[in-house]
Protein backbone atom coordinates (compact mmCIF):
# COMPACT_ATOMS: atom_id res chain seq x y z
CA UNK A 1 0.00 0.00 0.00
CA UNK A 2 2.74 2.28 0.11
CA UNK A 3 2.63 4.12 -3.08
CA UNK A 4 -1.50 4.68 -2.36
CA UNK A 5 -1.45 8.18 -0.82
CA UNK A 6 0.64 9.26 -4.09
CA UNK A 7 -1.37 7.48 -6.45
CA UNK A 8 -5.04 8.34 -5.13
CA UNK A 9 -6.58 10.92 -7.12
CA UNK A 10 -6.94 14.20 -5.18
CA UNK A 11 -10.56 14.18 -4.71
CA UNK A 12 -10.40 15.46 -1.30
CA UNK A 13 -10.91 19.36 -2.46
CA UNK A 14 -10.31 21.02 0.80
CA UNK A 15 -7.42 22.34 2.30
CA UNK A 16 -6.61 19.64 4.97
CA UNK A 17 -5.38 17.21 1.79
CA UNK A 18 -2.00 18.06 2.86
CA UNK A 19 -2.02 16.91 6.25
CA UNK A 20 -4.37 14.02 5.38
CA UNK A 21 -2.18 12.82 2.98
CA UNK A 22 0.85 12.90 5.23
CA UNK A 23 -0.88 10.97 8.09
CA UNK A 24 -1.90 8.56 5.40
CA UNK A 25 2.33 8.22 4.63
CA UNK A 26 2.55 7.99 8.52
CA UNK A 27 0.05 4.60 8.91
CA UNK A 28 1.24 2.67 6.09
CA UNK A 29 4.89 3.65 6.91
CA UNK A 30 3.99 2.54 10.71
CA UNK A 31 2.56 -1.14 8.87
CA UNK A 32 5.58 -1.30 6.35
CA UNK A 33 8.15 -0.84 9.64
CA UNK A 34 5.96 -3.43 12.01
CA UNK A 35 5.36 -5.77 8.83
CA UNK A 36 9.36 -5.76 8.00
CA UNK A 37 10.23 -6.47 11.58
CA UNK A 38 7.19 -9.24 12.50
CA UNK A 39 8.20 -11.02 9.84
CA UNK A 40 11.81 -11.31 10.78
CA UNK A 41 10.45 -12.50 14.11
CA UNK A 42 8.33 -15.46 12.88
CA UNK A 43 11.51 -15.72 10.50
CA UNK A 44 14.11 -15.92 13.66
CA UNK A 45 11.26 -18.21 16.20
CA UNK A 46 10.92 -20.57 13.38
CA UNK A 47 15.00 -21.21 12.34
CA UNK A 48 16.65 -20.26 15.86
CA UNK A 49 13.79 -21.78 18.57
CA UNK A 50 11.60 -24.20 16.40
CA UNK A 51 8.77 -22.11 17.39
CA UNK A 52 5.76 -19.72 16.43
CA UNK A 53 4.72 -16.32 17.38
CA UNK A 54 1.15 -17.68 18.05
CA UNK A 55 2.99 -20.23 20.78
CA UNK A 56 5.92 -17.65 21.69
CA UNK A 57 2.93 -15.11 22.55
CA UNK A 58 0.75 -17.72 24.64
CA UNK A 59 4.14 -17.89 26.76
CA UNK A 60 4.14 -14.27 27.27
CA UNK A 61 1.03 -13.88 28.31
CA UNK A 62 1.27 -16.86 30.74
CA UNK A 63 4.74 -15.76 31.82
CA UNK A 64 3.58 -12.48 33.41
CA UNK A 65 0.45 -14.50 35.26
CA UNK A 66 2.42 -16.55 37.58
CA UNK A 67 -0.96 -18.63 39.17
CA UNK A 68 -2.50 -18.75 35.40
CA UNK A 69 -4.73 -17.94 33.29
CA UNK A 70 -8.55 -19.17 32.01
CA UNK A 71 -8.90 -19.46 28.85
CA UNK A 72 -11.24 -17.04 28.21
CA UNK A 73 -8.89 -14.32 29.70
CA UNK A 74 -5.95 -15.45 27.33
CA UNK A 75 -7.72 -15.52 24.14
CA UNK A 76 -8.93 -11.72 25.17
CA UNK A 77 -5.38 -10.47 26.10
CA UNK A 78 -4.04 -12.16 22.60
CA UNK A 79 -7.15 -10.99 20.41
CA UNK A 80 -7.41 -14.18 18.73
CA UNK A 81 -10.48 -16.90 19.10
CA UNK A 82 -10.76 -19.34 21.30
CA UNK A 83 -10.35 -22.08 19.32
CA UNK A 84 -6.90 -20.87 18.48
CA UNK A 85 -5.96 -20.41 21.54
CA UNK A 86 -7.40 -24.15 22.50
CA UNK A 87 -4.78 -25.53 19.61
CA UNK A 88 -1.96 -23.55 20.36
CA UNK A 89 -2.55 -24.62 24.30
CA UNK A 90 -2.81 -28.46 23.67
CA UNK A 91 0.33 -28.56 21.77
CA UNK A 92 2.38 -26.31 24.35
CA UNK A 93 0.91 -29.29 26.98
CA UNK A 94 2.04 -32.04 24.77
CA UNK A 95 5.37 -30.30 24.59
CA UNK A 96 5.69 -30.24 28.52
CA UNK A 97 5.68 -26.12 28.56
CA UNK A 98 1.91 -25.28 29.43
CA UNK A 99 0.11 -27.20 32.45
CA UNK A 100 -4.01 -27.22 32.86
CA UNK A 101 -4.71 -27.11 36.86
CA UNK A 102 -7.99 -26.88 38.56
CA UNK A 103 -9.42 -23.71 39.40
CA UNK A 104 -9.85 -23.25 43.59
CA UNK A 105 -13.41 -23.22 44.49
CA UNK A 106 -15.24 -23.86 41.12
CA UNK A 107 -14.81 -27.94 40.49
CA UNK A 108 -15.39 -27.70 36.69
CA UNK A 109 -13.12 -24.67 35.60
CA UNK A 110 -9.53 -25.22 34.54
CA UNK A 111 -6.70 -22.92 34.70
CA UNK A 112 -3.51 -22.95 32.43
CA UNK A 113 -0.05 -22.01 33.53
CA UNK A 114 3.41 -22.58 32.73
CA UNK A 115 5.11 -25.77 33.86
CA UNK A 116 8.86 -24.93 35.39
CA UNK A 117 10.10 -26.08 31.64
CA UNK A 118 7.86 -23.38 29.99
CA UNK A 119 9.83 -20.66 32.28
CA UNK A 120 13.27 -21.31 30.96
CA UNK A 121 11.79 -22.12 27.58
CA UNK A 122 9.72 -18.78 27.09
CA UNK A 123 12.80 -16.67 28.96
CA UNK A 124 15.23 -18.05 26.69
CA UNK A 125 13.63 -17.03 23.82
CA UNK A 126 12.25 -13.63 25.19
CA UNK A 127 16.12 -12.67 25.38
CA UNK A 128 16.98 -13.94 22.22
CA UNK A 129 13.63 -12.54 21.00
CA UNK A 130 15.13 -9.07 22.90
CA UNK A 131 18.58 -9.64 20.96
CA UNK A 132 17.03 -9.47 18.26
CA UNK A 133 15.09 -6.74 18.12
CA UNK A 134 18.27 -4.88 19.51
CA UNK A 135 19.76 -5.72 16.12
CA UNK A 136 17.06 -4.81 14.17
CA UNK A 137 16.52 -1.52 15.67
CA UNK A 138 20.05 -0.96 16.58
CA UNK A 139 20.45 2.49 14.63
CA UNK A 140 18.46 4.14 17.35
CA UNK A 141 19.87 5.69 20.51
CA UNK A 142 18.46 5.29 23.68
CA UNK A 143 16.72 8.73 23.65
CA UNK A 144 15.80 8.19 20.13
CA UNK A 145 14.36 5.15 20.83
CA UNK A 146 12.18 7.01 23.89
CA UNK A 147 10.78 9.59 21.79
CA UNK A 148 9.28 7.43 19.09
CA UNK A 149 7.81 5.10 21.75
CA UNK A 150 6.22 8.20 23.23
CA UNK A 151 4.89 9.07 20.01
CA UNK A 152 3.83 5.98 19.05
CA UNK A 153 1.94 5.78 22.72
CA UNK A 154 0.26 9.15 21.90
CA UNK A 155 -0.96 7.67 18.45
CA UNK A 156 -2.25 4.22 20.00
CA UNK A 157 -3.79 6.34 22.59
CA UNK A 158 -5.57 9.52 20.65
CA UNK A 159 -6.62 6.49 18.07
CA UNK A 160 -8.62 4.31 20.60
CA UNK A 161 -9.73 8.21 22.50
CA UNK A 162 -11.37 9.41 18.51
CA UNK A 163 -13.06 6.06 17.88
CA UNK A 164 -14.97 6.09 21.27
CA UNK A 165 -16.08 9.86 20.64
CA UNK A 166 -16.88 8.57 17.10
CA UNK A 167 -19.08 6.13 18.41
CA UNK A 168 -21.03 8.29 21.23
CA UNK A 169 -21.04 10.85 18.79
CA UNK A 170 -23.08 8.26 16.03
CA UNK A 171 -24.89 7.21 19.28
CA UNK A 172 -26.11 9.81 20.40
CA UNK A 173 -27.22 11.22 16.51
CA UNK A 174 -28.92 7.37 16.47
CA UNK B 1 3.44 -7.97 25.22
CA UNK B 2 3.62 -4.62 26.70
CA UNK B 3 4.92 -5.45 29.76
CA UNK B 4 6.97 -7.82 28.81
CA UNK B 5 10.41 -5.79 29.27
CA UNK B 6 9.90 -4.72 32.56
CA UNK B 7 8.96 -8.27 33.45
CA UNK B 8 11.76 -9.85 32.32
CA UNK B 9 14.60 -10.10 34.33
CA UNK B 10 17.28 -8.22 33.82
CA UNK B 11 20.06 -11.95 32.42
CA UNK B 12 21.64 -10.22 29.99
CA UNK B 13 24.47 -8.75 31.97
CA UNK B 14 25.87 -5.86 29.81
CA UNK B 15 25.83 -2.29 29.38
CA UNK B 16 23.46 -2.51 26.77
CA UNK B 17 21.00 -3.40 28.78
CA UNK B 18 19.06 0.13 28.85
CA UNK B 19 19.42 0.75 25.44
CA UNK B 20 18.00 -2.95 24.39
CA UNK B 21 14.91 -2.81 27.26
CA UNK B 22 14.47 0.72 25.05
CA UNK B 23 14.18 -0.98 21.20
CA UNK B 24 12.13 -3.12 22.95
CA UNK B 25 9.19 -0.72 24.53
CA UNK B 26 9.93 0.65 21.23
CA UNK B 27 9.26 -2.43 18.84
CA UNK B 28 6.06 -2.89 21.69
CA UNK B 29 4.19 0.33 21.09
CA UNK B 30 4.76 0.24 17.76
CA UNK B 31 3.04 -3.37 17.37
CA UNK B 32 0.21 -1.76 19.76
CA UNK B 33 -0.31 1.88 17.69
CA UNK B 34 -0.40 -0.68 14.51
CA UNK B 35 -3.04 -3.16 15.59
CA UNK B 36 -5.25 -0.24 17.57
CA UNK B 37 -4.96 1.37 14.08
CA UNK B 38 -5.53 -1.99 12.14
CA UNK B 39 -8.55 -2.90 14.50
CA UNK B 40 -9.99 0.38 13.63
CA UNK B 41 -9.93 0.22 9.89
CA UNK B 42 -10.91 -3.55 9.56
CA UNK B 43 -14.24 -2.10 12.14
CA UNK B 44 -14.91 0.46 9.40
CA UNK B 45 -14.66 -1.65 6.14
CA UNK B 46 -17.16 -3.86 8.02
CA UNK B 47 -19.08 -1.03 8.90
CA UNK B 48 -19.21 1.36 6.85
CA UNK B 49 -18.20 -0.78 3.14
CA UNK B 50 -19.38 -4.36 3.60
CA UNK B 51 -16.08 -5.28 3.32
CA UNK B 52 -12.44 -6.42 4.41
CA UNK B 53 -8.93 -5.78 4.26
CA UNK B 54 -7.40 -8.42 2.82
CA UNK B 55 -10.24 -7.27 -0.05
CA UNK B 56 -9.45 -3.74 0.54
CA UNK B 57 -6.02 -4.54 -0.13
CA UNK B 58 -6.07 -6.78 -3.02
CA UNK B 59 -8.38 -3.61 -4.83
CA UNK B 60 -5.54 -1.67 -3.75
CA UNK B 61 -2.59 -3.57 -5.57
CA UNK B 62 -4.97 -3.81 -8.63
CA UNK B 63 -5.67 0.10 -8.82
CA UNK B 64 -2.38 0.40 -9.34
CA UNK B 65 -1.44 -1.16 -12.28
CA UNK B 66 -4.10 -0.16 -14.99
CA UNK B 67 -3.58 -3.04 -16.72
CA UNK B 68 -3.67 -5.67 -14.83
CA UNK B 69 -1.27 -8.02 -12.76
CA UNK B 70 -0.82 -12.05 -12.82
CA UNK B 71 -2.24 -13.66 -9.38
CA UNK B 72 2.02 -14.92 -9.20
CA UNK B 73 2.55 -10.88 -8.45
CA UNK B 74 -0.72 -10.03 -6.68
CA UNK B 75 -0.16 -12.62 -3.90
CA UNK B 76 3.62 -11.89 -3.90
CA UNK B 77 2.74 -7.93 -3.28
CA UNK B 78 0.36 -8.98 -0.93
CA UNK B 79 2.48 -11.32 1.18
CA UNK B 80 -0.16 -14.01 1.10
CA UNK B 81 -0.63 -17.75 -0.07
CA UNK B 82 -1.68 -17.87 -3.95
CA UNK B 83 -4.62 -20.06 -2.74
CA UNK B 84 -5.57 -16.80 -0.37
CA UNK B 85 -5.48 -14.62 -2.69
CA UNK B 86 -7.60 -16.48 -5.26
CA UNK B 87 -10.51 -17.17 -2.62
CA UNK B 88 -10.74 -13.65 -2.42
CA UNK B 89 -10.59 -12.88 -6.26
CA UNK B 90 -13.06 -15.17 -6.69
CA UNK B 91 -15.35 -12.88 -4.62
CA UNK B 92 -14.57 -9.75 -6.34
CA UNK B 93 -15.18 -11.24 -9.83
CA UNK B 94 -18.36 -12.39 -8.46
CA UNK B 95 -19.06 -8.76 -7.16
CA UNK B 96 -17.83 -7.51 -10.77
CA UNK B 97 -15.21 -5.24 -9.40
CA UNK B 98 -12.65 -7.59 -10.94
CA UNK B 99 -12.40 -9.22 -13.84
CA UNK B 100 -10.09 -11.39 -15.48
CA UNK B 101 -8.66 -11.27 -18.81
CA UNK B 102 -6.17 -13.36 -21.31
CA UNK B 103 -2.23 -12.29 -21.02
CA UNK B 104 -1.25 -11.36 -24.96
CA UNK B 105 1.61 -14.17 -26.13
CA UNK B 106 0.36 -16.28 -23.71
CA UNK B 107 -3.33 -17.85 -24.37
CA UNK B 108 -3.35 -20.09 -21.22
CA UNK B 109 -2.17 -17.06 -19.06
CA UNK B 110 -4.78 -14.77 -17.23
CA UNK B 111 -4.26 -11.21 -15.52
CA UNK B 112 -6.77 -9.87 -13.23
CA UNK B 113 -7.53 -6.23 -12.95
CA UNK B 114 -9.83 -3.94 -11.97
CA UNK B 115 -13.88 -3.36 -13.75
CA UNK B 116 -14.41 0.27 -13.98
CA UNK B 117 -16.81 -0.44 -11.18
CA UNK B 118 -14.05 -1.77 -9.41
CA UNK B 119 -12.10 1.04 -10.05
CA UNK B 120 -14.72 3.57 -8.35
CA UNK B 121 -15.44 1.47 -5.49
CA UNK B 122 -11.64 1.42 -4.41
CA UNK B 123 -11.78 5.01 -4.88
CA UNK B 124 -14.56 5.53 -2.89
CA UNK B 125 -13.17 3.30 0.14
CA UNK B 126 -9.72 4.72 -0.64
CA UNK B 127 -11.02 8.28 0.44
CA UNK B 128 -13.01 6.99 3.04
CA UNK B 129 -9.88 4.91 4.47
CA UNK B 130 -7.88 8.08 3.95
CA UNK B 131 -10.87 10.23 6.29
CA UNK B 132 -10.12 7.87 9.06
CA UNK B 133 -6.46 7.74 9.10
CA UNK B 134 -6.64 11.05 9.01
CA UNK B 135 -9.24 11.00 12.13
CA UNK B 136 -6.97 8.54 13.98
CA UNK B 137 -4.02 10.06 13.61
CA UNK B 138 -6.00 14.11 13.86
CA UNK B 139 -3.53 14.73 16.99
CA UNK B 140 -0.39 15.32 14.53
CA UNK B 141 0.48 17.91 12.62
CA UNK B 142 2.50 17.50 9.31
CA UNK B 143 5.83 18.42 10.20
CA UNK B 144 5.24 16.04 13.14
CA UNK B 145 4.10 13.32 10.61
CA UNK B 146 6.34 13.76 8.39
CA UNK B 147 9.59 13.39 10.81
CA UNK B 148 7.69 10.20 12.26
CA UNK B 149 7.10 8.74 8.83
CA UNK B 150 10.80 9.42 8.08
CA UNK B 151 11.64 7.48 11.74
CA UNK B 152 9.57 4.55 10.37
CA UNK B 153 10.98 4.41 7.35
CA UNK B 154 14.48 4.04 8.72
CA UNK B 155 13.33 1.39 10.91
CA UNK B 156 11.59 -0.40 8.22
CA UNK B 157 14.91 -0.30 5.90
CA UNK B 158 17.71 -0.95 8.81
CA UNK B 159 15.53 -3.69 9.90
CA UNK B 160 15.66 -4.82 6.79
CA UNK B 161 19.59 -4.58 5.95
CA UNK B 162 20.23 -6.07 9.32
CA UNK B 163 18.97 -9.31 8.74
CA UNK B 164 20.25 -9.07 4.91
CA UNK B 165 23.88 -8.34 6.52
CA UNK B 166 23.53 -11.47 9.55
CA UNK B 167 22.14 -13.84 7.09
CA UNK B 168 25.38 -13.12 4.90
CA UNK B 169 28.18 -13.62 7.74
CA UNK B 170 26.02 -16.64 9.07
CA UNK B 171 26.60 -18.15 5.36
CA UNK B 172 30.11 -16.66 5.29
CA UNK B 173 30.89 -18.84 8.75
CA UNK B 174 29.53 -21.79 7.50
Amino acid sequence: METLAADLPERLGHTETTASKARLRLWLRLLKAQKQIEGQVREFLRQSHDTTLPRFDVLAALYRTRDGMMMGALSGELKVSNGNVTGIVDRLVADDLVERVPVEGDRRAMKVRLTPEGRTTFETQAEAHEALIDRLLGGLGVDEADALSTALLGIAETAEQSIETHSATSRTQE
